[in-house]
C-alpha cells in the first residue's frame, strides 16, 4: 500500500467516481473506495467524511478561492474586474486531466435527485460567499447582491464552455466568458 | 360541510399553516387540515398533491405569472421594464391579508431542512422560467441569464422587503426595489 499521501486525496477522489459509475453510486462502500485506491479506509476518513463529500468537497475549495479572490482585489478594482480575477484563482480545479473526472461527476448528480438538491445547495452557499465578500468591499446589499448573482452565472457559464469544449484551458474559457458577461449585462442594464 | 369551493383551497391552506404551527409540520395529517378546514380529504386532494404541496404550490402559481408578464411585454420593453410589469403581476399572491399566512410558511421552512431544499429547487425552477421567457424574446443565452439572475435577485429583495416592512402594499415596495436595482447593477456593470 502506497504511502504518499499527498496524492491520496486525489487518488480517492478517482477511485470513487470509477466505482460509482461501475457499480452504481448507492452500492458503493468507503471500504472499496479505499481498496481500489490502494489506501485504508482510515486515510478515506481522513479526507472525507462520507462518500458524498467526495462528490462535495471540491466545491468548499471553490468557495474559498472565490473569497480569497475577492478580498485580494485592489481597491480600485470593479466588480466584473474581480469576478475575472476569481475565475482566474479557480482555474487550477478545472486543470484539462481533470475533466474527465468533473464529468463523471455531473452524471452521477444527474441520476440522483437527493445530491442534486445538495449540489443547488451547495451553489447557494458559493453564492452567499460571494454577497459577504463583495459587501466587505464596501458594496451595498443590493449591488453585493448583484455581482454575486453574475459571478455565479460568469461560474457557471464558463464551467459548462469548459465541459463542452473538447479540451480547452479554463483559464482562455473564463476570459472569453467574463467578456460576453459584460457585453449581456450592458444590454440588460440599459 | 361548507360547500363553498372557490375558497376551499385557501382554507385548506390557512387550516395547514395553522396546524404546521400548532402540533408541528411532520406530525400533522391530511385528515387533520381537512377537519379543520371543514371540509373533506378529498377535496384536499383536489387542490393538493400531498402536506408539502400546501407550501410550495403557491410557487407554480407564481412562475406562471412570471411566464406571463414577460411574454406580454410590449416588444419595445427593455429586461429591467419586463421584470418591473412582472413584480407588478404577482402583487395578488402578496396581498396584505396573506402576510401572516406568508409568515407562516417562511418559519416553518426555515425549522426544515428538506424544506429548505425544495425551496431553493423551486427557486432555480422560477428562474430557468425567466430564462425561457427571456430567450423567447430574443435574447442570448447569457443576456436572458443574466435578465433572470437580476429578475430572481428583484423578487426575492421585494419578498423581504414587504415581509419586514409593517403592513406596506407590495406593488410599492416592488416599484421602489427596482429603481434601487437599476442603480446597483449599473454600479456592478461599469
Amino acid at each position: 500500500m502506497s504511502r504518499w499521501e499527498p496524492d491520496a486525496r486525489r487518488r480517492l477522489e478517482r477511485a470513487s467516481l470509477e466505482l460509482f459509475a461501475e457499480r452504481g453510486y448507492d452500492t458503493t462502500t468507503v471500504a472499496e473506495i479505499a481498496e481500489r485506491a490502494g489506501l485504508t479506509k482510515r486515510t478515506f476518513f481522513r479526507h472525507f467524511a462520507d462518500k458524498r463529500e467526495v462528490l462535495f468537497g471540491g466545491q468548499e475549495i471553490l468557495s474559498g478561492l472565490f473569497t480569497e479572490a475577492i478580498a485580494d482585489a485592489p481597491a480600485s478594482a470593479a466588480p466584473l474586474e474581480i469576478l475575472n480575477d476569481a475565475l482566474v484563482a479557480i482555474a487550477p480545479v478545472f486543470a484539462l486531466d481533470r475533466l474527465d473526472l468533473v464529468l463523471r461527476r455531473q452524471a452521477i448528480i444527474a441520476a440522483h435527485a437527493d445530491l442534486q438538491e445538495r449540489e443547488l445547495h451547495k451553489a447557494a452557499t458559493l453564492k452567499a460567499v460571494m454577497v459577504e465578500g463583495f459587501r466587505a468591499r464596501g458594496l451595498s446589499d443590493l449591488a453585493a447582491g448583484v455581482a454575486a448573482e453574475l459571478g455565479q452565472l460568469a461560474f457557471r457559464t464558463a464551467f459548462f464552455r469548459w465541459v463542452s469544449a473538447a479540451g480547452r484551458e479554463f483559464t482562455d474559457i473564463a476570459a472569453e466568458t467574463l467578456a460576453d458577461l459584460r457585453t449581456a449585462a450592458t444590454q440588460v442594464v440599459r
